[in-house]
């Protein structure tokens, strides 16, 4: 997508075959590039959450590879990078799944011929994302045009609500909640999107909102609070989202929070969708309740970061701490949406409904024999 | 309640009859009292929101009379004060109700007599507040204790999910949502409270957490995202939160974000409680949807108040931006939480269903002829 009129992605080969990504956790204040130069580098890059959002993950970790066996693409290199990438942040999914696919390609290889297969593999696991996140976004796009076609007031925009960050940065490029907003954009649908600041993280504030600046699609930053309220007045037209994990059965695992977006959704018939890639899809879960969540530490509740207002030299970030020093805090960091909220999935092979059946329809080899 | 073991009240008269408030603006971070000299002390105390909540609003404005006619206890003199008060903030209904008293007490006495029946009728609206609010949380510590004794197991806590600040600081004593909990906590029973952060403003970080710190009542701060996985998770046992304004039908207008909590509460059958004196009750209201929401400025979103971590040299409090500068941000301040989504409405006269019929039954004043 574009910064400031330059198309980039959220991680690239530079022509000279140097990677590079951009460092999220300085967005919005700072727009930062960083070469990967070592698997090391790589393995920070996603542990720190320079890169974050499962594809991006596993795009970098199939980078990583590459760098990693630069210089020694023996046997035993190989499994030692490929288990040191996989150990970075071992509960995104994505992570283990492109790290696997990388060890299949190579493994049976001679070790002369495994950095030019890899460097391929790595561009195939890029590309082959962009496409799944490009597709969905047409697909979505669809149901924008449709709802902007029901309203029939042609000047008036669809206005959206999207939870934390599933956009271009999350993935290689389009992301896939934003995917459809980009796309009615583009096809010159009016849309204004109102951005959940996404607490704790702010991830909303920090990156959704920089993507839509950059895209220069109308939006206002909300906070967490505020969506019910905007769908009781009739000001959402209706909700897009991502999900981390996808039961079986429709049940969509998400940033902390989506659940509550979605019964206000469902208490004002505003259609609630969720948008992913067939891989999101965990086949082996009947249910939502069943996946793990993630407790994450006390400071991304007690703490706040941002650029500090009264700094007059140059730019400064830095936290503030909002709460007694005495107080803890508690920090799950998703929560599980219940299919029977959710209006339909869309995803790289077209909309369904979330439900087993639904996604059975779409995905029929992942029928249990 | 209770700061470092010493009773305060959040406005009071010292032994020299000097009226003194507490800066809520620095809580948590920094505890200063602050003496109210004259009218226009009293007035920017109000429009700063040194003191804030509806009740605290009125206190302080039946003392900011008394303190405007000091040497001057003319008609004309009196005028002037009442309409100044008035004027601070305009939407509190609590400001103008506790003006309109003074007045209408003041004005037919003799101007000599004034001032000495200011202080007693500024006295009498103090300590009405406390007395209703601590019988507000006794009705409501039954409700606690009934939870208490069905969950059967002694040794756990009742675990009470707030929102904002209801606490004694909004009012001039006890409070109105946690009253029940200071009485519980008093009482035996072991709670634990979850304290929404509440942005944009943090009321619940800033002075719920502060409050229940000082009254040694465990607890954690959480994101408003986090409550509708807890309570899917069962560590919810009921919640409480105040009201800004009550229609006559039940409807209540809360902190932006209260709705969301109770679209959770009924998803998964937890009771959700609204505490009140009798005077939030608009009785010519019909229903919700006919209170204006208050549309707060965009900075509130923007920016977030706090200490800043990295400061070497005493406390310094700042603030961080946390959007793109080129993000807008909407910022309504309410939300409308229908009755059908509130078990029951704890008053200074007992618990009643939330509806037209419940209120009539315990104020049968206001029924209309």
């Amino acid at each position: 997508m574009l910064i400031n009129g330059t198309p980039y992605r959220s991680i690239w080969r530079t022509d000279e075959g140097r990677v590079k990504i951009i460092d999220q956790t300085r967005l919005p204040h700072r727009f930062e590039t960083v070469q990967l130069q070592t698997v090391e580098d790589a393995i920070t890059a996603i542990s720190d959450m320079l890169v974050r959002g499962a594809p991006l993950i596993g795009a970098t970790a199939a980078y990583g590879v590459c760098l990693g066996i630069v210089g020694d693409c023996s046997d035993n290199r190989l499994e030692t990078v490929c288990e040191g990438l996989t150990a970075a942040r071992p509960t995104a999914v994505n992570l283990r799944w492109a790290v696997q696919r990388m060890q299949a390609v190579l493994a049976p290889l001679p070790p002369v011929e495994r950095l030019a297969a890899a460097w391929l593999e790595a561009e195939d696991i890029n590309e082959e994302d962009v496409r799944a996140n490009e597709s969905l976004g047409e697909h979505g796009l669809g149901l924008i045009r449709k709802i902007y076609e029901e309203k029939n007031q042609p000047d008036q925009p669809v206005n959206i609500l999207t939870h934390c960050n599933a956009g271009w940065l999350a993935t290689v490029d389009w992301g896939t909640a934003l995917a459809p907003i980009y796309k009615a954009h583009a096809a010159g649908i009016p849309v204004h999107v109102w951005v959940d600041e996404t607490r704790p993280r702010n991830q909303g504030a920090h990156l959704t909102a920089w993507e839509l600046v950059g895209a220069g699609i109308d939006h206002h930053l909300i906070v967490d609070n505020s969506g019910g309220h905007l769908m009781q007045q009739g000001q959402v037209d209706l909700c897009i989202v991502g999900t981390d994990r996808t039961a079986a059965n429709g049940d969509v695992c998400n940033k902390i929070g989506t659940y509550l977006k979605a019964l206000a959704a469902m208490d004002n018939k505003v259609p609630f969708y969720v948008a992913l890639p067939g891989s999101t899809v965990d086949w082996t879960l009947d249910s939502g309740d069943l996946i793990p969540i993630e407790e994450r530490g006390e400071d991304e509740v007690l703490q706040v970061f941002g650029r500090q207002a009264d700094s007059g030299v140059g730019l400064e970030l830095g936290q503030v701490s909002i709460a007694p020093e005495q107080t803890r805090a508690a920090n799950p960091a998703f929560d599980v949406t219940p299919a029977r909220l959710v209006t339909a999935l869309i995803t790289e092979r077209g909309v369904c409904t979330a439900s087993r059946e639904g996604l059975l329809s779409l995905y029929p080899e992942s029928a249990q024999p």
